[in-house]
């Protein structure tokens, strides 16, 4: 069955505390190269059937309302898997 | 800066309760079309001048083994941003 990945990261002026941390482990195990981490998330949804336009805008509606908080996140991406 | 993307997801085994809850919800409003939902990781990694192939191999291990824990999840990609 085909799948939408909507990808959601803490908006740029939000502290991101679990990103803070990662970046802070990869300077102490010496990884320099790496200056910031942010860390957002990645969710599948699982379509029945075909994606049509109108499943992917719905998909982008679920993305803006329920797998994001417009206060603190941003929506980078809803695209099919593999399309 | 440029910044690399890596992708984490729980394996297709492992239960995944968020992704479960979102699903659930998605269907009590009325969006019958998404059958599941499974939530995962996205982090940006900063780098500090050009990616290089030994960046990228660098991001790989790091993607392995501080970014994902591999008895419960896979990481899907680790790849440049726009690139």
């Amino acid at each position: 069955m085909p799948i939408i990945v909507v990808e959601v990261m803490p908006k740029a002026e939000i502290l991101d505390p679990q990103g803070k941390a990662v970046a802070g482990a990869l300077t102490r195990l010496g990884y320099t190269q790496f200056s910031a981490v942010r860390m957002g998330k990645r969710f599948e949804l699982t379509v029945e059937g075909p994606v049509t336009a109108e499943t992917l805008a719905a998909a982008k509606v679920i993305a803006d309302e329920i797998l994001s908080n417009a206060v603190i996140e941003d929506v980078v991406s809803v695209t099919e898997l593999g399309a």
